[in-house]
């Protein structure tokens, strides 16, 4: 079922258009994803990541969804689509990103990781084999490989064990996968992970051995957790050309708007991250024009438009006056309205690096587009 | 332009069903008001209460708009309806309820009331005058005299002297009110309100005096403050009894949907409450059947809709599981679909009041209805 066409490859980059075939849908590719951590994109309803924002898939977090509402209730739903009425593509992270950052006194061995839940403190087991596991109850079609995410910065030696760690484990993974099934009668997709922090020897080495598994796709971690940008871009290029061509590349937890575009350009097909949501609620809005803080003064009797070009009925509708009065105020319809416009903003984006790759202009397109996304409004 | 015409009168009660019509548009009685507070009905989009809860008119707190986002900024805009894009009716109290509730350090004279913010302590002054400038300002279709609330228990010398104070300041609202016109083209209309506290001989001797005002409509305020219910039936029948029956009434602040079907049968037509929105956002949700506490552990495998019946979208296509999740975890989107729910539901229970005192039934109906409303699911 899962399929990669690429329909269009961008002569002056290696930015590519294409469309990934899944159980739940066809992704038009490069996409971004929306970070839906407990079953829901915070602050928006499921029909308006469709008809508003035009989410093609939306993330899950495995370990908020493990914890809570937890796999009992998710099994006995029939997964986590049926569960949030989200009926198109879905992906999982394997849970270990946050096991890292959010669990508390964590220990990882070869076996697995324990860790302490973030909520009660109860103590929890994750291995690669049940991760694959939880992630066949959780039910998405793409379901991401049990790694170890390394911070930034981070000693050589130790990456270079937490890698061969993690090709060890997507082992694992892959065995369980390969003798398991989907439980709801359709088809979920592996994605393995490259690592190898910032050095780019261990990049390289690691970007093989994740292709040789020959799995449908494959993804980039490890980045976007501190490091400079052009350590982040340079590790990018490096890896999509040990790659194969033929497949998704999905770099993981990238990025800005800049971020984004300059990482098409190097090969990526598709991002998630929680900079438009979390600034959402901040409010922090991105737009074609620029950046705007909403919590500004000057902002105050600002009448016009919240975006006036935005795809989203409510960026057009409410006054910048009055979103940042609500975010001014904590009132929930601000971060609501935020979050709408962050969303179909970086939906817009990545369908317009899409549009310009199909009409061969992306890179001049790019080039115009950067310092616009990096202005202060 | 404000009018109101009865259409029915139920054969076995004093309900009534008419039509208010006001600047912006008309509003068919008995209706509920969803709370507006700060310009925005909490956690909903102005759509939203169009065409999911089908709000008729909203409430806004002249207090916290006065405060937040300031009477300069409502004022450059034009008006309250220009600032938050609801272009159908408004009302606003008068400020007073929160001075007293919210406000520190407020002290009440015959002039007026000094308070401080509740937001960063700044001083200021409330008097009649002021109360109707403000809302002059605000620009709502519907503004409320400026009197004090008092609270429940209260001293029967307190409450005299107090609804004593609150006749002359509602004669210096009416004064100033006929002495201004509306700032942006259209009419306002100024309700006076009826206190007393909970003694039989004030409340009747309050609505003697305001409606001598002959104001085109009136309220009854110092209510639903932490009386026995049938007090407040009580004084609600007294003073129903005394106001014109030809012009609306409106009670302040109530209610449960229990309180408002019998506040119907009593002869009134307009309420407005938290209880709603406030207990939405807590997870305590109101159907036609009873009341559901979406934190209750039996909800977390019922993937039943949340209310098959409710006239909302979201109500129809979540299920209790999915909003137990949701409400559980603090997901923003919990308080957004279980605010659509609540109001819905109190907008759907007006309108079947008023379906059902236009077929003659009412009482019938109340009767049926009250002991399933009462009912914890």
């Amino acid at each position: 079922m899962f399929s990669f066409n690429i329909d269009h490859k961008d002569p002056q980059s290696s930015a590519r258009a294409g469309v990934i075939q899944t159980a739940h849908g066809e992704i038009q590719t490069p996409i971004f994803m929306p970070v839906g951590t407990a079953g829901t994109v915070k602050a928006v309803h499921q029909h308006e990541l469709e008809t508003e924002i035009k989410a093609q898939i939306i993330l899950g977090n495995t370990y908020h969804l493990y914890l809570r509402p937890g796999i009992e209730i998710l099994q006995q739903v029939g997964g986590l689509h049926k569960f949030n009425g989200w009926n198109h593509p879905i992906l999982t992270d394997s849970g270990g990103y946050q096991v890292y950052s959010l669990g508390n006194t964590r220990k990882i061995k070869e076996e697995g990781v324990t860790f302490n839940s973030h909520i009660d403190g109860s103590p929890h087991f994750f291995s690669p084999e049940r991760a694959i596991d939880i992630q066949r109850i959780i039910g998405a079609d793409i379901i991401m490989a049990f790694d170890e995410c390394t911070p930034y910065p981070c000693e050589y030696g130790y990456a270079k064990k937490s890698m061969e760690m993690t090709h060890r484990w997507l082992a694992r993974c892959c065995e369980r996968f390969d003798n398991t099934q989907g439980l709801y009668g359709y088809e979920q997709t592996l994605f393995p992970i490259v690592q190898g922090s910032t050095y780019t020897d261990l990049r390289i080495q690691s970007a093989e051995a994740i292709a040789a598994f020959n799995r449908p796709a494959n993804a980039i971690g490890g980045l976007s957790v501190g490091e400079p940008a052009e350590d982040m871009y340079a590790m990018t290029e490096l890896v999509c050309g040990v790659l194969p061509a033929d497949k998704p590349r999905y770099l993981m937890g990238v990025g800005t708007p800049v971020n984004i575009l300059e990482s098409i350009a190097l090969g990526i097909d598709m991002f998630d991250c929680v900079l438009p949501t979390r600034n959402a609620r901040h409010g922090l809005l991105y737009t074609a024009e620029g950046i705007l803080n909403m919590r500004n003064a000057k902002w105050k009797d600002d009448f016009s438009p919240i975006d006036a070009n935005s795809p989203c009925h409510s960026s057009r509708f409410y006054s910048k006056a009055y979103l940042r009065h609500l975010i001014h105020s904590s009132e929930i319809l601000g971060m609501q309205i935020a979050t709408l416009q962050n969303l179909s903003f970086f939906l817009w984006l990545v369908t317009e690096a899409r549009a310009h790759i199909q009409a061969g202009d992306f890179r001049a397109w790019k080039e115009m587009m950067v310092p616009k996304l990096e202005t202060r409004l």
